[in-house]
């Protein structure tokens, strides 16, 4: 048996090897596809060319009698690995005529990241920090384009210190707020006016796929040059108004980070015991304690900021609590007919959605499940 | 440019055909060495082998410039489909003398996985429904194994009549509450009984590194194979006493369920704009909102009856509820130095498991944007 069984793997050593080398090879052939684009200025990330090629790749694994959904998922994650990649050739500059770019806060993580990537795409980029206001009037003389990319409860009175931008500079802030940032910035400054919204963390490999939203103030021909640049960095661009972002964000981010807060708060309340949770949990539950414990793992200060954003923020919060100590009467009289109609009302309301994200989540917990270490 | 372009795609393309016919190959051989495990009783997922391997490949990827992260994440994608083949090859059987199999509620999702693996490794099993009792008395008289695998609601009530099984016969059920089950068995017979937890849902893939969390009732030593013989579908078996087991359980599912279920409820009341919240969402959010949706696609019975399981899930939910009411007090006071000191308390209270749920989940949340569709 050990003999059949070291053969065999001996093969499969083979195997991997040849493996290594097609994926080095793909990662050298896609670098190249990305210096073409990016002389010509073409986004590195094209949705429907992936889709179709995708597509494609399923079919012959369908012949071939491999699993699609196998060459898919391994496809999609070679294909990150090349959008990484891709920052170490630059970016093309879209706007080579534009002057200086500021970074308000550019010290900070997120803003780190966008000096970052102007950097790598030709601009001239200066950083003003806390300590370093007194060179500001200079940088920005011949400034393009103005970032402001500071905490959210400094943001207004930042803004508030920029009425003397050149007239054609571009004013643009990263708050995850927006309605308040973007009325405050039409009124100090006169030229092109944009709110942006990156809707992830510093901490992403690269902007393929990542969405960042933003609100138009004026002059969208004149910043439209910067929605390309960024397009050219693989983000999907959203335009939306500022007060339905604000809107979406009281849940999209106080209210979920709250309720990860209020329950990392609630564990160290009952003194569980996260070795054994940890054993005995799902490859969900899982999930869901490290969407909360990642939370404790980062700035206080950051989190006390979304939280406490806005009036909407902490009326929205304290909303979802009194939804759900009506529900805990369905518990409290055992009415679990109650409970059932409530289900319901949900799922109707949900609609074909819910089917989906089962869809969807059972993959994403297979991944969660393929990483499990012993 | 598009020449050089469609030069490099069908290099890319030719690539992709030999690793197609690389994953096809690989796929063959794991499966030549589940056939040789099988013949010898030996575990598809060995945890240590597969660490040692990986390290090998990290290694060599290293050598060769690939990023050892991609082979990883790739080889552990290739094994979820190795190891779901192997459903169609059987499983050893590790106790051929054993009597027929009867699982009551074996029409059941999960019920039909375990029929279906049993079935699998060489057994005969004899499933009893609702309206087949009558039947119960002759597929009890020679059976070596009997799993109660009904709604939490019924376990009871179902395990009361189960007075007359052979003395050597197993008795088991795979509620997802311990305790009480488990008294009851004890209670009405008197030959061996444990108390099995699978982790899981009915829809997973394969076995393979899923838990099954075991409560030993007596008779250790006769129950061992069945231990055993989940251990060669992959399972990685936990043993936990019966009562932290319920303890956990109120977090891992009660609680956990229920705030799903309050924030789809919370949701539909507020008429949030899905497709807005989508739009904007952030993969860690989108992450989240699957999570809660999928619930939404599943039966409100079921979900009805593990959070009402027990007083203690009614109690746990009843404080985190206070717990949520105290620290939105926070808010309403604006006392931001309040919230940084509770979670400073919090992070320090998660130690080290912070910064590693940060790791894993980045990478979890980087596999759910590569799967992000147009």
């Amino acid at each position: 048996m050990v003999q059949a069984l070291n053969h065999l793997r001996d093969q499969i050593d083979e195997v991997d090897q040849q493996l290594l080398d097609l994926l080095q090879q793909r990662i050298k052939l896609v670098h190249k596809v990305g210096e073409v684009k990016n002389q010509h200025g073409l986004p590195i990330y094209a949705p429907e060319r992936e889709a179709a090629m995708l597509a494609k790749r399923r079919a012959e694994a369908e012949s071939k009698g491999v699993p699609p959904a196998l060459i898919e998922d391994v496809l999609r994650r070679v294909m990150r690995e090349s959008y990484t990649s891709e920052k170490d050739s630059g970016f093309k500059t879209i706007n080579p005529e534009l002057g200086n770019i500021v970074v308000i806060g550019g010290r900070g993580q997120l803003g780190r990241l966008f000096v970052q990537m102007f950097r790598l795409s030709g601009y001239q980029v200066d950083v003003i920090g806390k300590e370093d206001w007194q060179q500001a009037p200079e940088l920005f003389a011949n400034a393009g384009l103005v970032l402001v990319s500071v905490p959210i409860n400094l943001t207004e009175q930042i803004i508030a210190r920029l009425d003397q931008l050149p007239e054609n500079c571009i004013l643009a802030d990263i708050t995850s707020i927006k309605a308040a940032p973007l009325s405050k910035m039409l009124a100090v400054h006169k030229g092109p006016v944009v709110g942006l919204h990156p809707m992830f963390g510093p901490d992403v490999p690269s902007l393929a796929k990542q969405v960042i939203v933003y609100a138009d103030g004026r002059g969208s021909e004149q910043y439209q040059w910067l929605l390309q640049q960024m397009a050219i960095w693989g983000a999907r661009l959203h335009p939306v108004d500022a007060e339905s972002h604000d809107k979406a964000m009281t849940l999209i981010q106080s209210l979920r980070h709250f309720t990860s807060f209020a329950y990392g708060v609630h564990l160290a309340q009952e003194e569980a015991d996260l070795e054994l949770l940890l054993d005995l949990s799902s490859p969900i539950y899982r999930l869901e304690l490290a969407m909360v414990g990642r939370l404790f793992a980062q700035s206080p200060y950051l989190y006390a900021d979304i939280i406490m954003a806005s009036e909407q923020s902490k009326a929205m919060i304290k909303r979802y609590h009194n939804n759900f100590g009506e529900l805990l009467k369905l518990l409290e009289n055992e009415d679990k007919q109650g409970f059932i109609q409530a289900f319901e009302r949900v799922s109707d309301w949900f609609g074909e959605y819910s089917e989906e994200f089962l869809k969807e989540s059972r993959g994403l917990l297979q991944q969660a499940n393929d990483s499990r270490r012993a």
